[in-house]
């Protein structure tokens, strides 16, 4: 089977960029406007994965995301076995919010729902609207969140029919302010925990959509392990507020976080200063990524520069805090381990068990 | 011509609302959670525009808001005009979120843009994508708000080709918490003081949609006032947190705040309390709104209890304070008028010069 990469499953990153960067620039250009209520802006926060304002006594977080398409997946493996995987794809929407929210040091405290579909009909499958607000509502339980409310628009000649637009907005509080994990503190030396992952997450679902098409058997192909590849890619995505908030409560500030999203591995050097991330100790690859990375061709770089290959999230701790940072992870039943540390040296990321380097100019996330 | 109404423009709100009540009460379920954090919810903001949290020293209130379907109108506009609009919609996008965000009388802070589209192939039209950001820039510098970011996503097979879903995110803080303005205080002898709306801002969309497709000339029509029909649709929502901010700044604090969205004035006797809100003084219709009545065979029950017919946003203040809150709201330049007055008396809406009553039953906003 030939080589399948991101352009050919839709996403033309290049085409997105001139925008993105254009939204950026004009983004940071309100900053100013905040001083009208005797607010400032944190402008370290821009360029990572919330927007933080200091508000005096207490910083503001917020942030909107969206699930991508993996609700098309779960669309098609009801046809295969019935069940609508609504709850877990409301896991998945919830996390892609509180997962970038986190980084910063926040307690998410309240999440706004949004599900835009192609129209009324959207709700006559009573199962699958109900399995979304159970899914919906279990993860805020999981992660101590308020369900604030949420907008349930009908967007028929905008959202195909039968289909649904599902992202998620999350407000949180860095409170105290010593709470926040820009990176201020990043150093040479600091150990660098990783966060087992669940499987595909909600990132390169695209890519693992475009294989599906390929398959003989399709979503219904079964995997090493006895799973169907549907199912598998339906695992919902790791929550990891818990992990972070039982650190606040022993005590442990982060260095720096960061989310493994779009971008895999590449997205552990998300910060700005320029240092070496040095890993000598992998995961096990959930059996999902490991067949998407062999179906498509994908080489070692393809696959750790564009899924998280068993590591969702990353915590640059302080040495000292290393070993006690992945027993309570563990202890709220994340899987854990130190994985590496920071050194001086270029940017880049080293994964040695794999002899692979990702340098600065493989990943793009400024303006 | 035949009467048109919501159901055959797409939307069909029985279908939506047993969805919506279920997802309303498992939200409202969730609000325990936020004692782990110390904060406890603001009970009374459920089912009101915005949520809100107390966080002891203020409040925090979030929202989520869709624009609809008027990107539609832009895109067909482009083909008669060459403009591309979407300078106009960006302010409706934000206006929808920050509108309703003050009606609890939040300051907004800082906004995330939600900008969902078919494919990257939306991008190519830069005129579109650089108006879009701009008009999104202009609506945030006139709030006074912070963009702190924003989500882009390529959403093949879920939003069509050449489509973008426009939603966004608003927080906002109530600080004092004093500013809350939940209807606590709203009683008999309250003057409403009504703002003027600029057109249909972004509700009745789809029904003004519907029309244009029954008219020969669509979206070109002439209207009375030598406008374009499809150019009067799109002038966008009034953005109306100049004018909270403002009597924040005079010492005024109104007992109630209403956008006057979905459900036209309907929407004025929004809160819970069972009281009378009886209008005397009704506002120019704009020509837009007059026109889409007419055409569509909609009587006043019809028109006034689905569009804004002129009324963008209403205020439920003091007697005392009523002539100095229309001062102030014409000192940033929005249209106002002390328009009626609350009265003791069973719950309903009475428009004496159109001889109208909207009465309890009228109204569906809470599970």
């Amino acid at each position: 089977m030939s080589r399948l990469d991101y352009k050919q499953a839709g996403v033309d990153y290049a085409k997105i960029d001139p925008l993105k960067i254009l939204a950026q620039q004009a983004a940071a250009s309100t900053a100013g406007n905040l001083q009208r209520h005797g607010l400032t802006e944190i402008a370290a926060s821009r360029g990572e994965s919330a927007y933080v304002v200091d508000c005096g006594e207490f910083l503001l977080a917020s942030i909107t995301e969206c699930l991508g398409t993996k609700a098309l997946v779960a669309d098609a493996m009801r046809k295969v076995t019935g069940k609508t995987y609504y709850d877990l794809i409301a896991q998945d929407t919830l996390a892609m919010a509180i997962n970038d929210l986190i980084t910063v040091g926040a307690t998410p405290v309240s999440v706004h729902a949004y599900w835009a579909t192609g129209g009324s009909a959207w709700f006559e499958d009573e199962q699958r609207a109900r399995d979304l607000v159970a899914g919906w509502k279990a993860a805020c339980d999981a992660c101590g969140v308020a369900w604030g409310g949420g907008e349930t628009p009908a967007l028929t000649g905008v959202v195909h029919d039968d289909r649904i637009d599902l992202a998620s907005s999350c407000v949180g509080l860095v409170r105290p302010k010593t709470r926040l994990t820009l990176g201020d503190e990043l150093a040479p030396g600091d150990a660098i925990v990783l966060l087992g992952s669940s499987g595909i997450h909600a990132n390169g679902v695209s890519l693992a959509r475009k294989l599906a098409e390929r398959l003989p058997e399709g979503y219904a192909t079964k995997l090493a392990d006895g799973s169907l590849y549907g199912e598998a890619l339906l695992v919902p995505t790791t929550l990891y507020s818990p992990v972070t908030e039982a650190l606040f409560a022993e005590g442990i500030v982060p260095h720096y976080a960061a989310n493994v999203t779009g971008h895999g591995w590449r997205k552990l050097m998300r910060h700005a200063a320029t240092l070496t991330y040095r890993f000598h100790t992998l995961p096990h690859v959930p059996e999902v990524l490991r067949f998407l990375a062999a179906q498509t061709g994908d080489d070692a770089r393809e696959a750790y520069g564009n899924l998280n290959m068993g590591a969702g999230f990353a915590l640059y701790v302080g040495k000292a805090d290393a070993a006690r940072t992945v027993e309570v992870a563990k202890s709220v039943g994340v899987p854990a381990w130190v994985a590496g540390a920071v050194e001086a040296g270029p940017k880049q990321v080293v994964i040695e068990p794999l002899q692979l380097t990702f340098g600065d100019g493989d990943l793009h996330v400024r303006a």
